[in-house]
């Protein structure tokens, strides 16, 4: 096994980084990716993005993924590669097990600590079951790539089980989805489903018709797309009933067990024969918020985000930030601040930026959420899009969400192939990532 | 569980095939593909492709997605799209465990039984550790999609825990990379690991210098590319070097443990510090040819392949085929036909067109194999073609190889995105799907 020493006591053929200001960034995601980019041409200091994995993840486009449109090195982007030209800074794989804010360092799993003149931690979330864990097992979410490759094993892989399938109860039931939480991933799932199944997958088959398939969308709330405005939600919700899915508002899942699903909507209990139940509900801290509360006293929301004050620093901790999905911003408007990928950008961008500031004894005023939009994507030629000065859906709300996403796509790797691959999709209506590969053995 | 009953019993949903031939294919390599697609169109038969993947593979680009130049999509293509347009074909995702010659059928691992008239056996070979399996879990062969992957986590892992590693031993251990087997496998992954280590990486490290990696290509004959005419061996030896590749012929590998790998070369031993081993030497029967042997008391040979006679069925039994890899056909040459990839493309649309006349009550002459050349990459700018008319080398070897590979990729399957994956990373140097993910459970 290797005998890791701390690497910042033994740095063995780096310059002596003294005298540079030390920023450890913690995740690769927007959040962290964003930061490091910002400080990428600050002389002062020495900047350390610390991953488990060595590449950073669009994620908005997972679902794609899941779907078999793309692959995963389509969204994926080395760290190294993406930040090979900023000399200050370097990259490590490795996992953050503890902190110790007295001594400023981080610890990572196999014993190294790294230490730090400013943390900046966007490690993210992932999901959560609300209470049964032992749903992980049946019903994957979609936070990783591994997530995605088991989502396509399972829905490809129903169709496959449903052609040899000679009774119609259980070809039925193969041919039967259910999608948990109607908010923008599970809208996409959907609606990607809904197109796979009913157009891209129909010449494919010779005994099932993949036209009988159901796609059952269920939401807790009221509507579909709860942060979106309600006429928005409207629509939405029409879209989908038109592509063939069947949508459940205000109903929650009792159960899941062998191939039979319990919903509740209000005291009314049905349950639903499906082999394939996908999770798009609920997120919860991975394990990053503990540890700050646990080191800082911080406080935290109840799904364990990490409540940060309005510089986006931990309270009594100037030093140590929080950016992205895992914290709480609540010091603009009603509610904290989604946890999307532009809030995410601005987080990052912003705590670089304060640091550039506080190096020349200089400061910014607050952190401001500038909202340019959001935005969820149905399904071919269908979207919407909530601007700040006004609503789109259907086609200019599609053509909208293609334009942003190719655009940030674009912005830090040259990611040509994902257009490409969406034309070749759009006009073929193939999926041409539709591999099934094996169960991936994963380590948390 | 599903419960499935004979396929051929109770087709459910298709037309009583009985007045058709039933041909049955076993696997969608490139014996199996082409023997289908050369089916196509014949009305007086109909085709069932049984394979346990849902995709044909594009196995001699393998190592590109091992070395993280290529995603598994790229060179997947799925079987049903592929074939979606032939209305005579159905595919079937399953896994054959025996077979009945008397009342030819096959059966699946669930249990189904699937009649055949004529039977078309490609399934391949899988790799070979000349009786020592417990290095399967330490030298990772290149086969499937889950091995390149497998390899590309072992390979850029390495790197990445070396950046992290303090003692020069234990780093250097972590640079230095065993190939064992110089086929066109081991030298394609020699070449494109010095490529990678030599140039791409080159940037992105600041700890390490990727530059001290060290390649060493392990083979037990007397020359690199032994199926290659001796002087092209000596070529790729000496552009290998020129990479910076350390070629060891007539060298075996006798033991590899924690970190040692231990060579022999005539009487001489020599231990090296290598954390990671590739294996690309050995081949063996993963186990049809097994049951073949035990149902039809057919011969094989050391390795396992089925002896097929001089029309590619087995002696006895002229409605059983064998074609690809599993194929040992002794009836042109000194020697048999080697485990490439036009070989299986050849045998297969040779059965397939065989049985076309059979069903006019003809026959062809036997099988002949028409050598088009064989060709070997070794890296940026270089190859080996062996035409039956000449000889090349080098920079137009290399095109050739390009066009080749890129000609075939998109004779099937629109794969422009590759063209286009490799052009950026010709361009760049850069590999865009080096994704690390975790490591894959396999059930075989």
């Amino acid at each position: 096994m290797p005998t890791l020493q701390s690497i910042e006591t033994a740095p063995s053929s780096l310059p002596s980084p003294s005298p540079k200001h030390r920023v450890v960034i913690l995740g690769g995601g927007f959040g962290g990716l964003y930061a490091a980019q910002q400080l990428g041409r600050t002389e002062e200091v020495q900047v350390t993005l610390i991953d488990k994995r060595n590449f950073h993840l669009f994620q908005p486009l997972l679902y794609q993924v899941a779907m078999g449109g793309l692959s995963p090195g389509d969204i994926a982007s080395p760290l190294r590669g993406v930040l090979s030209q900023q000399k200050n800074t370097q990259v490590l794989m490795g996992e953050v097990v503890d902190l110790d804010p007295q001594t400023k360092t981080v610890i990572l799993k196999e014993g190294e600590g790294v230490a730090y003149d400013s943390l900046i931690v966007a490690t993210g979330m992932s999901h959560f079951y609300f209470g049964r864990d032992d749903w992980a097992e049946i019903a994957p979410g979609l936070k990783t790539v591994e997530d995605a490759l088991e989502m396509r094993r399972r829905i490809f892989g129903a169709f496959e089980t449903a052609e040899k399938a000679t009774d119609p109860d259980l070809r039925q039931a193969l041919l039967t989805f259910v999608i948990v939480g109607a908010g923008p991933t599970g809208v996409e799932l959907a609606g990607a489903l809904a197109e796979l199944a009913f157009h891209t997958l129909k010449p494919d088959f010779r005994r099932i018709d993949t036209g009988q398939t159901r796609i059952l969308l269920v939401e807790g709330m009221d509507r579909v797309l709860p942060p979106f405005p309600p006429e928005l939600s409207v629509r939405a919700q029409q879209d989908l009933e038109k592509m063939g899915v069947e949508v459940f508002t205000q109903t929650l899942v009792t159960d899941i067990a062998g191939h039979q699903v319990t919903l509740k909507q209000g005291d009314h209990l049905r349950t639903v024969s499906a082999a394939t139940v996908l999770w798009a509900a609920g997120v919860r801290d991975p394990g990053m918020g503990g540890i700050l509360a646990d080191r800082t006293r911080v406080d935290r929301d109840r799904s364990g985000r990490v409540i940060v004050g309005p510089d986006l620093s931990i309270p009594g901790y100037p030093d140590i930030f929080v950016v992205g999905d895992l914290a709480h911003y609540g010091h603009q408007g009603d509610r904290p601040l989604p946890g999307i990928a532009p809030v995410a950008m601005q987080e990052g961008q912003y705590v670089a930026r304060l640091l550039q500031k506080r190096l020349q004894s200089e400061t910014l005023p607050d952190f401001r959420y500038k909202d340019g939009g959001s935005l969820a994507v149905i399904g071919r030629h269908s979207a919407v899009v909530n601007f700040p000065k006004g609503k789109l859906t259907g086609f200019p709300a599609w053509f909208v969400w293609l334009f942003v996403h190719v655009f940030f796509l674009i912005e830090f790797d040259n990611k040509v192939i994902v257009m490409i691959q969406w034309a070749s999709n759009y006009i073929t209506r193939k999926q041409g990532s539709r591999l099934i590969t094996e169960r991936i053995l994963t380590h948390d």
